[in-house]
């Protein structure tokens, strides 16, 4: 997506050769129109999929796959919670997730209400690095019975290798801006 | 709003006198339709009061906030973190805000980079209650000099007694449903 990739060599800024930081239009202040346009493309490559629900992790995931569900007609989104709040008294699904770039470990939960065998699931997130965020939400899929179809990412690591593990997962991965080296301070797509 | 209340009284449960749990369309499965319509409804409520940012709290103001960021133009979208996450470099405003429902006091930042003195500021909110959210995002626009109009809140639990507090504060509060009570297991509105 060209204007994803223009918007990220303008303004992304690498910290070290592992993070890309895109704060200013995608995950701390939200270009909205751009995140909008997000939606719509990642609408485009999975139609067709029967698609009926989409699932993310909060709180970055949050806006692009609000603007997907939005795009494919109004889909209901469900995002994985990271703690278990006082509220949520019914059953979880739950899963671990590494955080590569924060060093830690989520409980990552959805309440079995909101996920069952009816569900054919689109994972939307903004990164896609070491794949371990949609590896714990297409785990979740699983234990709800629900069918994962696939994971939009906006922004792919390849040189951390995400994408490969989750396609032989059997998934259909689609990212956006696929970033190949973020060395010496200079971000390199794969195309 | 009545299309609001009237999914409350269909889908929300209370859990004792303080909570309101509506996270079946709400805060952890969303209504991608429900909640571009509430983002209208913002949108018509702060018309005319020269807002150019929204701000809100990761991680359930997210959704309602990208609908009335998108709802009035496409305004630039900031969601304050509840942690300083390793991407984050620069210098940051921040509050403490105390969470009643979880019983958790939270550092709540906003990198100084995306408000300013350019900024007059809308919040937006899932959930008034005592107002604890609201006045620490109040008090970051000020420490950033930015100008902060009010606050809009998809459900005002007004026993609780925020709403009151931040109009003495000067902020224009706008609450999409008003709960008066939630005794007994039973939802009263205020009209």
């Amino acid at each position: 997506m060209q204007l994803l990739k223009d918007r990220i060599l303008k303004d992304g800024k690498c910290i070290g050769t592992d993070i890309l930081k895109v704060d200013s239009f995608l995950n701390h202040q939200i270009d909205v129109a751009l995140v909008a346009e997000i939606g719509r493309e990642f609408a485009r490559l999975f139609a067709g999929l029967g698609v009926n629900k989409i699932l993310t992790i909060e709180a970055s995931g949050i806006p692009m796959a609000y603007a997907t569900a939005h795009a494919m007609g109004d889909l209901p989104l469900v995002f994985a919670k990271k703690t278990t709040p006082n509220t949520m008294t019914d059953g979880v699904y739950s899963a671990e997730v590494r955080s590569f770039t924060k060093g830690t470990v989520s409980h990552v939960i959805v309440n079995q209400n909101y996920l069952g065998p009816d569900d054919t699931v689109l994972l939307i997130d903004d990164f896609l690095a070491h794949g371990e965020a949609a590896s714990g939400l297409a785990e979740i899929c699983r234990k709800a019975g629900a069918k994962c179809v696939g994971l939009g990412a906006v922004i792919e690591k390849k040189h951390q290798g995400g994408a490969e593990k989750l396609r032989k997962q059997g998934l259909k991965v689609e990212s956006l801006a696929v970033i190949t080296s973020l060395a010496d301070g200079k971000i390199e797509f794969d195309n």
